[in-house]
């Protein structure tokens, strides 16, 4: 996986996710910092149909399996963040 | 919500998520930090059948609203842990 590939590939993910990974909706998840097996995990699962969502299964269908570990591996280092409260 | 509540109903969660929310498996979330909305709906939906997972969904299933509430209460008020590399 590439990270510094997977930070190009991530400029569509900010709208929702941010830029640095910290989700700008209450409703959406914080990524910096996640487990990189578990990302990988859950975009294949957007992408093959076993778990869906409006936004993401649409997102995640042109994605092939190295864009996916691309996308894990820059989210999952990026640092994560704290609760502000 | 009531977090102190969620920490002692969390026990269970702790065996996959990390005593302190930080997974201890590759293929499992962090969930310490993440948004609190964000993990009210991934409970809910394992709960009613919208998200499955061979472990997760069991565990989801004799959850009350209030149950999850103070579930995510509690994980979203931990210290996100950013990547030891």
């Amino acid at each position: 996986q590439d990270a510094a590939a997977g930070k190009t590939k991530a400029a569509v993910c900010s709208a929702c996710h941010g830029a640095e990974g910290i989700s700008v909706l209450p409703d959406y998840p914080n990524l910096a910092g996640q487990k990189q097996k578990y990302l990988e995990t859950s975009i294949k699962a957007y992408r093959d149909g076993h778990r869906k969502h409006a936004v993401m299964s649409p997102m995640a269908a042109g994605l092939s399996d190295t864009d996916i570990l691309d996308l894990a591996a820059y989210f999952s280092a990026l640092p994560a963040q704290s609760p502000a409260k």
